[in-house]
């Protein structure tokens, strides 16, 4: 094992690891993969948006545009002394490399890379050009990140054809799983109003829990649509819910509800919407509510893209992908609604986010040759 | 109006007010009254509980017992800017008294003081001992105070027989409303268990606010009983919900609900803690559920001590009094279950625990000849 823990994915995702970018900041990480990529050709745009860095490099100025899109930011590590090894120190354990942003996602940056320099070994001039979309704000609030750079692309009407988003799409085994879209994600902010006042005399309030209780009741039973081929049902969840000071003896005033869908292509947000104030409406409530639109679902069901990351995924790993649009939104949902292919392919899911995050370094070295695989597949179909 | 003013009543009550006894401080309320009562032949005694200071005068060695109960600390001024005048110097403007406690309850007390020397004064040897019974922290947690004092009455089978309270009774008039009962109250503190996760993940998760809100619909819709001649139909108030992180993305693992009963005597705790557990097993949920009995309901619905507050108030204020058992809770639960009479009467209790506490001057007076004319039909009762 030693001779690939030396390998140059290994090398690389080790170097970022050891930038302790936690959002928003990037830690030097986007620089280092700007010497690469400059290395090979690509011309570095820089898009530093309020305390966010973005990252657009491009080979090429022709068409169709292959893009690698992730981020270099990580959630914060958690408690330091639960972890084995420190998080921002790369450590080597068999065949596991552990660290903050391993798996989500520095490995598959690394992973990118490389496959980038290998590939325009074999086709110094390819078919197509070659672009990265690098944020360091994909886990916060994704304000000023790929959403700001897709709005500047789409202003010079820069478009991308294919574009791979390195997030850990993975379940047991690199490639396993492949996210070809992803659901919608809708919050609603509900206040329901009642008047306060004492328990000892409820005829002169007007508890708003009791109210909405059925109602709440009423919409986490509703069954929203039954999704498709390739989107489970819609889900609609009560993330939270507050009401009362504290006292036993005080009738609260108001509720507030915070709840989520996650919503199919078989649903908009404009009908989740309406459905939900129908059914508040029946219950007779006094309500405000207010809606945050977190992304849009998305679907690449067939084309090009596609096609290519099922056969390079074989052709490496020697199974079938599965395609699968569950899971988290992405950054893939700014990307996709300006007609891009997007497929969302990295190393596996289990430890992210989590405290001694850790990646296969099997798995990061045939990523490289999936994420090159890929790149041929394209080449070739062109 | 200047002659009232300057009454014995309203000196006293006065001095209290002026003395800033804010919840457990008595700040020498209790030793005011005990060199007037120990002048009209009571023995007192301290009883310092904690932070708590009681005080327990009695005058006599025989039976049967008449006391005085009541308490001389004060909720918080709240904001002073809002006061008009400053809540611990007693103010008159016009036939109102300003101060915090006017209402709750230092006018109560010192009409107790002046009505009992009035009535030793014709009476110097009265058919039945007199007794105060006096806390400084009816308005805080009520641990320390008449609660302690009666357990140690109890302990050496000193029995109360007759009980006023001078809680602040009245709606429009001193001696419009006497209070001859209590509704019990009783909290319970429920957490339901669920399983936490991420909202795009529904099916590793189990959303204990989902799992719950159909119970609470329930719990709020039922009918309890429906009362009876004395009491109003048992209510029921979720007074806190609390559910969540804060964050929109996570189901929460946990959801507590703290709610309270005010019960009439047609339901006992032991039956409410019987019917909310079947309903809470019937809706399948995993809970933990703990109760906290904060009072037992109290009635005293005959009895000589009645039957002499109705006669006193209507020589006194030339109208029936009406019986009453809404409201809050009351030390009164502390003394009834001894098996003493009880009954509350006090001043108008529109403005208590609000900013511009005030009380009728002449409400005072009137409540003193009213509390001499009880002892004066007890007296001749005997």
């Amino acid at each position: 094992m030693s001779m690939t823990a030396n390998s140059a994915v290994i090398a690389l995702t080790k170097d970022l690891i050891s930038r302790a970018s936690v959002t928003p900041e990037d830690a030097g990480c986007q620089q280092l993969m700007a010497q690469r990529l400059a290395a090979v050709g690509f011309d570095i745009e820089v898009m530093h948006f309020e305390d966010t860095l973005n990252m657009w490099a491009r080979r090429g100025s022709g068409k169709p545009l292959f893009c690698f899109a992730g981020h270099t930011d990580v959630v914060p590590t958690g408690p330091l002394e639960q972890w084995h090894t420190p998080p921002f120190e790369p450590t080597i354990i068999g065949d596991t490399l552990y660290g903050r942003g391993a798996a989500d996602m520095k490995g598959s940056l690394a992973a990118m890379v490389v496959a980038t320099e290998r590939f325009l070994q074999r086709f110094p001039t390819p078919k197509f050009d070659l672009a990265y979309l690098i944020t360091s704000d994909e886990e916060g609030p994704f304000i000023n990140g790929t959403k700001r750079v897709i709005e500047t692309l789409e202003a010079r009407n820069e478009k991308i054809n294919w574009c791979i988003v390195g997030e850990p799409s993975s379940s047991q085994k690199a490639g396993d799983v492949v996210k070809n879209g992803r659901r919608g994600s809708l919050t609603g902010h509900l206040t329901v109003k009642g008047i306060q006042g004492h328990v000892a005399y409820p005829q002169l309030a007007d508890n708003p829990v009791h109210k909405a209780a059925a109602a709440l009741a009423e919409l986490a039973a509703e069954q929203w649509d039954n999704g498709n081929a390739y989107f489970p049902a819609t889900s609609f969840q009560i993330a939270n819910i507050h009401a009362g000071t504290g006292a036993s003896n005080v009738i609260p005033g108001e509720l507030s509800v915070m709840f989520n869908f996650r919503y199919s292509t078989q649903s908009t947000a404009e009908q989740l919407q309406q459905r939900v104030i129908a059914l508040l409406d029946k219950h007779g409530l006094n309500y405000t509510l207010d809606w945050t639109l977190n992304g849009l679902p998305f679907l690449t069901d067939s084309g090009s893209l596609v096609a290519a990351t099922v056969k390079a995924i074989y052709q490496v790993q020697g199974f079938e992908t599965r395609l699968e649009t569950s899971g988290g939104t992405s950054d893939g949902r700014f990307i996709a609604p300006t007609g891009a292919q997007v497929v969302e392919l990295g190393p596996c899911n289990a430890t992210i986010h989590k405290i001694n995050e850790c990646v296969s370094v099997t798995d990061l070295e045939q990523l490289v040759k999936m994420y090159e695989a890929i790149l041929e597949q394209l080449e070739l179909s062109l």
